[in-house]
């Protein structure tokens, strides 16, 4: 049986990885979960962040299920950087992969777009880009300060990651892929991007493909966000992209994503993609749907795709009921998607 | 009397700009206007993309007005690098401006957001950052390629912008400035922009200041664009920033932009933000609006506040009076915009 780490984490992240291993439990009894003590709180307590032994003992789980790690007083990257990215890094989670559906029931906020109408998934490089970390700053705190970041991209690291997205794509209705970058100014890593996905694509003649520079991408995903099937792109677009995402589809209280290394050779992380919300914490009040939609993200790369599904249609259940400005109940939520789950 | 270059372009660029001039000639008689033939179109017959001569006399013009350059037969980076971030770099326009209304009679896509309730400016970077084109690649075309883009960040050029939104905003009724970077991830290039940012902000304390990472304010300008004020940012954010702002405004149809030497020791350079419009042009159906809104931004950088803000109010008597769907010919707008400006 699969073992994972839990990392519940700060803020509401508690109370809705608690919503997120109810549903884990009714749909696949005996996951043995083990929780680890990250983020925050153990950073004013401690000091740490994450301490060598504990990247080991994650390294030895099938999954990790994070809730939402920070609160506004740890300094800006401590928790990044020391934690999330050293996560990702360290377990080689190139795919960092956000799906995004308007689901019925959740008013969106564009005006033209009904529900049902988005369906679209984000496959986000992970591991290079301007998260490597090169960069720096000189004469800091003078007037002659520079400051610098590097986006590193190698071939290696964009042909995986094109590779899945296009292997995503065949396995959906539509098979597309549109590669968002702006080769026109990054002339160096966009020739890269470009050069390997025509390569990618070639292999796959099945598949449709467009490319978008990331300003019209950002642009479209508001004027017309049903036009995208899968989106492939770098690391820091990818993450500006999927807040679009979010937001056009209701959210990012309703947005999950799985941190993947798809080989298998280091635990995947699921995680929601809102943060800890220190002005809710604690009232029971926070919704768990994006906890629990990461959650069936990690069921699915174990290798329970019929439970991945059940969970994900308990959330369609769930929000199609949903009166607008009714109170929720993180609890309740949590309980009504258990039980629809394995309805 | 002032005399401006006029760089018309490709496809619709000749049609709208002639409407800009139109215009400006009505409000501001006896503005000299010098043609200069650059783009795709040059780029084609000649091979040429800016000749240094051209350069230097585009040097000794008080603005720039430019339609719009590119044709989809260009390789990117071409006209983008050699033509239009050249000038830009050439002419340290460091302040790249632009707003975004929501006007009375558009319909933009949010539904929860009204005309009047939308009123920002983004003042980008222009100089410095990922556009510095400092990057490169190794192994190319081999398994072992690697790319970089390298992000160039000095105090003085960071300062110097930020010094501009502050000023800005000081001239505007809510008096607001929002920083927007990734201080959490590019964290020596974010903590610049942040120091920069509180100790300009130090200086006025009757601005109010926030600061959000480029995700969050690509998902809130989504949400809840009424909220920005005046919103400073670096250039590549900035350029992800405007596009945004521009849909949840009706689109890049009505976005004016200026590229802009505050100092006024190399010309300034206006330009609407959207493109060649290939598919429409010659059919004399574009839209003007952009390319008149920039020339008020052209006529506020020579001194002509006046006849700016007419200009301006007769694009909002223009765009209340539009009846949706009906179509529109390029040189009658122009001909209303005219009346209107001088009415
Ligand atoms: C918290 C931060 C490091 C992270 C990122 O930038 O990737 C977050 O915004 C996300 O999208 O997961
Ligand atoms: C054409 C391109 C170089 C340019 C940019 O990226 O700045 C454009 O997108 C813009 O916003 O003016």
């Amino acid at each position: 049986m699969a073992h994972i780490a839990v990392v519940a984490g700060d803020g509401i992240g508690p109370e809705v990885v608690a919503q997120a291993r109810k549903v884990l439990d009714a749909v696949v009894p005996g996951i043995e979960a083990t929780e680890y003590d990250l983020g925050a709180a153990r950073y004013h307590r401690t000091g740490e962040v994450l301490p060598g032994s504990v990247l080991d003992e994650l390294a030895g789980h099938d999954a990790i299920l994070l809730g939402a790690v920070g609160d506004p007083t740890v300094p800006p990257g401590v928790l990044e950087r020391g934690l999330l990215l050293k996560l990702r890094f360290a377990f080689d989670q190139y795919v960092n992969l956000r799906p995004s559906r308007l689901w019925p029931g959740v008013a969106g906020p564009l005006a033209a777009v009904k529900p049902g109408e988005v369906d679209l998934v984000v496959v986000r490089e992970g591991t290079e880009g301007l998260y490597a970390g090169a960069g720096g700053a000189l004469h800091r705190d003078t007037p002659a300060e520079v400051a610098t970041e590097e986006s590193l991209n190698t071939r290696h690291g964009v042909e995986r990651v094109i590779r899945d997205a296009f292997a995503r794509a065949g396995r959906r209705e539509r098979r597309k892929v549109t590669l968002v970058h702006k080769t026109n100014v990054l002339t160096h890593a966009g020739s890269l991007w470009a050069r390997a996905f025509a390569a990618v694509a070639a292999e796959h003649p099945d598949v449709t493909t467009e490319y978008q520079h990331i300003d019209a991408a950002a642009m479209f995903l508001v004027t017309n966000p049903s036009r995208y099937d899968v989106v492939v792109t770098d690391n820091l677009f990818g993450d500006i992209l999927t807040d679009i995402a979010a937001a056009v589809t209701g959210g990012i209280g309703l947005a999950a994503s799985g941190c993947i290394n798809p080989e298998g050779r280091y635990p995947s992380m699921f995680e929601p993609v809102h943060g800890s919300a220190p002005d809710i914490a604690g009232q029971g009040v926070a919704d768990p749907v994006a906890a629990v939609l990461s959650a069936a993200l990690l069921l699915d790369q174990l290798g329970h795709a019929d439970a991945a599904a059940r969970v994900t249609a308990a959330v369609g259940t769930e929000l199609a009921g949903r009166t607008p400005g009714t109170p929720l109940r993180t609890e309740e939520v949590g309980d009504r998607l258990a039980a629809y789950a394995v309805a």
